[in-house]
């Protein structure tokens, strides 16, 4: 077997580096001498890395530029912003490196969490949590009154990827109505895909707008004055994707105007919100600091997925979750 | 057809009003004065009553010993401890007046609520919606840490009827390993059944124990010192059934040791719970004010409920929801 020399930036607990030292054995493991703290911060740049063949983390473009040997960076987050770009697809295409994500560690989470922001939602906990009223009170009859099951309800998943797919699955025993907006349906989605021609229409139909966009050229703003104008009044907006996909003001404004019933973003742009951002400050907006993906035990799904993907990389198999 | 009087005391608007006059229209419909706030209020005595076929609402037990003709009475809630002694059995029994209750009304939401209960908390949505911490930081990370997908961990349902039953088929797509325990098994649970014998081991196997007993006297203090001492350290508790199941102070301790570490409950003793009550000051005690059954035109749901088994009692068909 060819010894690879394994470039990973990623910070991580003792018992996870012996996992991945035991998993990279016969290759040679090559570690910064101060490791990025979150999967979605920038690394620094290395002397080391100009001579690694492979890259797991979140390695700067300029140092995969500058890397001769280099042909497969797996990168430790489900996004991939920093390496969207013509020209680094320009590079990683010319130099043929392959660019696979972490997707795969975070559907799961994801999806759970998109879904406790949707029952947390029917079911008014915010509220309810906070309310000590009485049986029978107008508050208590309200309260019982506003809140939902989905039952019948239509739930637009915009981004039609593997956190979607398993957000579906979970949704299915609800009985609620599915629509998928994707640019090119395969016809495996199992529920109506609209593409863009299509959207407005989906958009004036679903009581819960699920964005899992991911962050692009194609995709900042995608929420903007004129889609949030055209949402069925009252519907909830869910942010799980990426915070610049959405125009924060659009957003205020359609809270404001009750255009937009609720808001519950996971992600916001920045992360997290200056203090004084107007987000804060919509009693209908309900925010969580970039967990949606968070799980127990992590990193070492991390570390697994790219082990799981290394032995496929030196098999000259199909990379899992290869974006590039 | 036979002409009824039926005596409903349940308070509803005006277009509700007009679907039971709709509904029973060649019967007596008989109104009280004033009639009760909440579907768990006791209603006030009412000389009318004495003569009536039919009750629908919460009659009190005196009236019903007093009323001669009465066959059926429909109550309007899930629980039916009011009429859940020895004694109101025996005068049922005797005097051939059936029972039937409202849980057809309130199973799917609060199978949903219970759900919504779970999810927030394996996804820390109390923690994470009052953080702001950035990414990367040590609270940041501890907060994904401590959030879970429920996949491979166990549930614990007590009392196996149309909720839980909801609630299995609501959580099957999650992965979880689930346990019902109810006195006798039937055999088409779709999961292991414990019985009284089986309790205690299956209380220090489960992730979840979910509280969905009705009260009764065999049930009042279920969940006491013992119960909660025998659970997995750090178990969740959830309780969706009634507040007089659970033995309060023994769940304070039981939390404050960590034994049990967190309480989600829809229903205490009294409800709502004095302000200087304990379980108050309980940081991982999360309390909604008996809203698991409520949902949007509730009101409605149940005067088409009871006008369903109206028909059936009139066509002497089985009656839905009996309970005696």
């Amino acid at each position: 077997m060819e010894s690879l020399r394994i470039y990973v930036d990623l910070a991580m607990p003792a018992e996870t580096l012996e996992l991945l030292r035991h998993g990279t054995a016969g290759h040679e493991l090559v570690l910064p001498a101060k490791p990025v703290s979150s999967v979605l911060a920038k690394a620094e740049r290395d002397p080391q890395f100009t001579t690694v063949d492979v890259a797991f983390g979140q390695p700067d473009v300029q140092s995969i530029s500058e890397a001769a040997q280099l042909r497969w960076v797996h990168v430790s987050s489900a996004g991939i912003t920093r390496y969207d770009t013509p020209e680094f697809r320009g590079l990683a295409t010319g130099r043929r490196i392959a660019l696979s994500n972490s997707s795969g560690v975070y559907d799961e989470a994801c999806a759970v969490h998109a879904l406790s922001f949707m029952l947390a939602h029917t079911r008014k906990l915010p509220l309810g949590l906070r309310s000590r009223t009485p049986n029978g009170s107008p508050e208590w009859q309200a309260l019982r009154a506003a809140s939902g099951t989905l039952r019948g309800e239509t739930v637009l998943l915009l981004g039609y990827g593997a956190i979607a797919k398993r957000l579906a699955e979970l949704l299915r025993p609800f009985g609620v109505k599915l629509i998928a907006h994707r640019r090119k349906a395969r016809g495996d989605e199992g529920m109506p895909v609209v593409a863009e021609a299509g959207l407005p229409g989906a958009l004036a139909e679903a009581d819960h707008v699920v964005n899992i966009l991911p962050e692009s050229t194609e995709t900042r703003g995608f929420f903007d004055r004129a889609r949030f104008a055209s949402v069925k009044p009252g519907a909830v907006f869910y942010n799980i994707g990426r915070g610049a996909t959405v125009n924060q003001d659009a957003l205020v404004g359609a809270l404001r105007s009750g255009r937009v019933g609720a808001a519950w973003l996971d992600v916001t742009d920045p992360e997290p919100l200056p203090a004084s951002h107007e987000l804060w400050a919509e009693p209908n907006c309900f925010i969580t600091p970039h967990v949606a993906g968070g799980h127990a035990g992590e990193v070492d799904t991390l570390v697994r997925h790219f082990l799981k993907n290394l032995e496929r990389f030196v098999r000259g198999e199909a990379l899992l979750d290869r974006v590039i």
